[in-house]
């Protein structure tokens, strides 16, 4: 057989359609296109469709009586062009990673041409990026990068064993130093791969690292979800669909499992374990969590950061009680305690009002108003800012 | 802000419809599902299509002129029923991993309602799996898992930094002892990602040692892409669509390059440096890499798998010179060779004609024909029958 034959072979059969196009010249369609002027192109081969929508956070949102719906994203129709291909092109967009579907005659699902897609709890976006300005951070670039593990600890809390995602720096391997550690925590419904898909963790670190704007540091990024072992697929339960319909989330369980991780953490890995190298953040309910487990172990976190928090505790649940003192107990000793809230998030106000009794009681923090809602947008802009600020 | 709307806030906002869909009552469609008599349905909520269909592989193949059309897979329509439901339900399916497209309207495209999706080069793939039989062997199993690393490495014979996928056994951070090292080797167009996704490795490797049916060991899965970096989305490059028509990847200097590979994993690994600790295998062109790089560093691999491995060298490219006069030095202390391949594989007479060379030489293989062709369902069995295999 020759080698032409041979690779001729090896293209047409062992490899998709999209391939054999490539190797047979039929024009490869791009989609999504990022054009030189900072508008992307969308398009879909469709011969038989009657319509061809695309939806996503890079359109304008849909509005209700003229007013802006929030949570809600903007539907566009695609134009049927020659050779069947649809299409729609944006307008110039500001630098960041967005997500979108495509929606084929009302049946919303993915771009059959993009394979850079994320999940996001129960849904599946495809992403593309806008490069400048903040959104560099989000790209991968051509800089040192860390290493991410997908590591089981054991819980003898919860009588488990559970999944971590944890992010070494470059060097790690071969340096024989310490390193402070980030421990960083998930939304409800999320798990531990949030932050390293939507949360673009790798490449904010990997870029603030490589401008000498951070610390070399470990991420730790948990499963906040203590019922659970793992995120969905990853463990016995198979490959269901997720739900964010999950028992003890929110009622003290994870902030009292903690420890397992840092003591997982602190057995295998070379890491600094004083408060000055400790930090802790997250988003939505792990902004609660952060709260919760930096006041619990009030000698141990030195950074913590609320991202979006939900705030009240549930004061039923026993780890919860007297949280007020043990937050008392942990601002005789203030850690650098930091709070990004956007102006259209639902939990602004309960925001407003922890920063009003933290005024009151004279404990310092910082806080970052940003637009816009509960939106992963907010989430990588927040991480962004907070890094820089740790272990210095 | 009470805590049951605090609550019920979080889930209606931050989450996506599907969630809603849990949370408020309504009955929650699933797809696909896998029913106890080891048939599947397939359900796509459409309104307004006028047609939806499914294809994959658990779909007899397509026929032409009442012959089986290899590589192509059938296509058959759901139907339509109540509630905008549209629905099919297979025969009963032999245990195995399967993959599926949706196609709406002649867009083929994913199932809207699963998120447990993989890439293969540059496809997307829905995927479920029927257990029993070594399907079992696939699916995560309550057992001891591994951790799975996505790390960098310096290679300077190419003068670039690329990744790997790491597998460590189970207990790999808690013991001091040393371990074997497989290598084990993409195909064309894939790439560090590859042997994780649609190889179900990690699973297979977890459940064979579990069993005591394996030794524990690292599993290395490098990117035979050596012009590239990384997989797709992974570096600089940013999120292309990923092509097979990727240079060098067949002309030896993936072959001289590996060193670099096994002195970062014998530098950074806690492994048994000696033949009797060494294997390498791969599928397809991975099989051809495997077979010249276990001829060009004739002391160092005591394992040798052949997947469906392209067999011919191309003798002009320097490495694969006096290829003979190698494989005779490595067969003068003789490896374990052991070489799978479909009966309809496209490079089945190829692999005939190689054993029949090896017959000829007097050098000792272990033969493993098994049926159909250049299918992930053959590497997933060679690999589930070669694993027991090592380090005996």
């Amino acid at each position: 057989m020759k080698k032409t034959f041979l690779l001729a072979s090896l293209l047409l059969f062992s490899l998709g359609s999209f391939s054999q196009q490539a190797l047979w010249g039929i024009p490869t369609i791009l989609s999504p296109e990022v054009n030189s002027d900072n508008t992307v192109t969308i398009r879909v081969v469709a011969e038989n469709a009657q319509k061809v929508q695309v939806t996503g956070d890079f359109l304008p949102p849909q509005k209700h009586n003229g007013k802006v719906v929030y949570y809600t994203e903007g539907v566009v129709d695609l134009i049927k062009g020659e050779n069947n291909i649809w299409e729609y092109t944006s307008q110039p967009l500001t630098p960041e990673l967005y997500k979108y579907n495509i929606i084929v005659d009302g049946v919303k699902t993915n771009d059959p041409l993009n394979v850079h897609k994320v999940r996001d709890v129960g849904s599946i976006f495809d992403i593309f990026i806008i490069g400048g300005g903040n959104a560099d951070l989000y790209q991968v670039q051509n800089v040192p990068h860390g290493n991410i593990s997908k590591v089981w600890y054991d819980s003898p809390t919860v009588n488990r064993t559970r999944r971590l995602t944890v992010y070494t720096p470059a060097g790690y391997n071969t340096s024989k130093t310490k390193y402070p550690v980030f421990y960083l925590l998930h939304g409800m419904g999320g798990d531990e791969e949030a932050w390293c898909t939507l949360g673009r963790a790798a490449q904010i670190l990997d870029n603030l690292i490589a401008k000498g704007l951070a610390e070399p540091m470990i991420v730790v990024m948990t499963n906040g979800n203590i019922a659970l072992n793992a995120a969905p697929g990853e463990d016995e339960k198979g490959l269901y669909a997720p739900t964010i319909a999950l028992p003890n989330t929110m009622d003290g369980t994870f902030e009292k499992a903690f420890p397992d991780i840092i003591k997982f953490i602190e057995s295998n890995y070379r890491v600094l374990k004083d408060k000055k190298h400790q930090a802790i953040a997250g988003l939505s309910m792990g902004g609660f969590h952060s709260k919760n487990i930096s006041a619990m172990y009030p000698n141990k976190f030195g950074y913590v950061g609320l991202f979006s928090a939900a705030i009240n505790p549930n004061g039923e649940f026993e780890p919860y009680k007297d949280l007020d003192s043990k937050i008392d107990t942990q601002f005789k000793n203030p850690p650098m305690y930091w709070i990004g809230i956007g102006t259209d998030d639902f939990l602004f106000q309960d925001n407003q009002k922890y920063m009003q009794y933290l005024k009151e009681k004279g404990y310092p923090f910082t806080y970052r108003e940003s637009g816009k809602g509960h939106i992963w947008e907010n989430w990588r802009i927040y991480l962004s800012e907070f890094v820089p600020l740790l272990f210095k």
